[in-house]
């Protein structure tokens, strides 16, 4: 027998739909702009969930309509360029292959990791992008607490991103995000998901 | 003027804090078991976010008291293992190399996809490692919406995890996360983190 005063999810059910179930990935927009107060919010969110030793590698590149826009639009694959040149604001999310320069500030008990990682870029560059990309998970559910549609798309040329804007930078691109208000058709249906007993195993 | 009828946040205060500001990682564990039930509850929600051509990369190993466990122990580092020793579950989160199996299914409109990355067993890891991760983010959202705490360990034998749990599958171990219901001191005191100027840039 189910106990039906204590529930399973204890998020309230509002918020289960305006994160998780009822949310989706938006390919249109319309053009009211997103402040730089309302991007600020989103990463006052975003910036508390876990991090590997507290390193919090993700770094954003916001890109609003103009110049910026109209180069990054030459680095996305046929398929997104519309899309992002419609949307009011682009988000290139990216880890910082140098964060631990900041672990003495934001892991001041174990300030020494810092001498380790400076010492072994490539446990860094590992380390960087893992992390980052939990943030970027983060992320992506705050702009969608802020009442506003994500539209994460992978298919970009990264190395030319990285050289358009992270030249002389140890800033690496991983996902371009549309963020905005959605706009007519923003949603396509929803896709399947697969099974918990196509996913779990218990031993 | 901040017009204060609008706030830049939509999801409720509650939900903010379960989720994201009051949430913590946790150290200690009840005894309290976590029921089947729960984790699939857990799962309901963490599905939905979206991945690259909705291919669902992450795969879950629980892991209850018990031989299994004892094995489990022997690949965490040392600051983690009394930890998992008193966790009432512990997952082993992986990444599925070979997800594309499934995507006839689950990407219908791109079926034709999945002989693609058959033959590109490089771009398949990195695919499934990246997307897989941003799974893991949306599944410890998930376990907190569904009022337990999480307690996500970098400090283990992946190789050795791989072999001990993952031989002859295509799974492959990236994070190990106990869950359950917070025990005594359950905290340390929150870290730091970087502030919006540090980690934006506007273009």
């Amino acid at each position: 027998m189910t106990d039906t005063t204590t529930p399973l999810i204890t998020l309230h059910p509002d918020a289960q739909a305006q994160l998780f179930t009822d949310a989706r990935t938006a390919n249109t927009f319309t053009d009211e702009p997103v402040t730089d107060e309302h991007l600020r919010a989103i990463y006052d969110l975003a910036k508390y969930p876990p991090t590997a030793a507290n390193t919090q590698p993700l770094r954003v590149l916001y890109i609003r309509p103009g110049d910026a826009r109209d180069r990054l639009l030459t680095h996305m694959a046929d398929g997104n360029r519309t899309k992002t040149a419609a949307a009011p604001v682009v988000a290139v999310l990216a880890a910082d292959t140098d964060f631990h320069d900041h672990i003495p500030r934001i892991f001041p008990i174990r300030p020494e990791l810092r001498d380790g990682l400076a010492a072994d870029p490539a446990a860094r560059d590992t380390m960087a992008r893992f992390n980052a990309t939990l943030q970027i998970a983060y992320w992506l559910l705050a702009v969608r607490a802020a009442g506003l549609a994500a539209g994460p798309m992978g298919g970009f040329d990264a190395a030319g991103i990285d050289r358009e804007f992270f030249t002389d930078s140890s800033w690496r691109s991983l996902l371009v995000v549309n963020i905005g208000k959605p706009g007519p058709d923003a949603w396509f249906p929803r896709l399947p998901r697969l099974d918990y007993d196509d996913i779990v195993r218990h031993a």
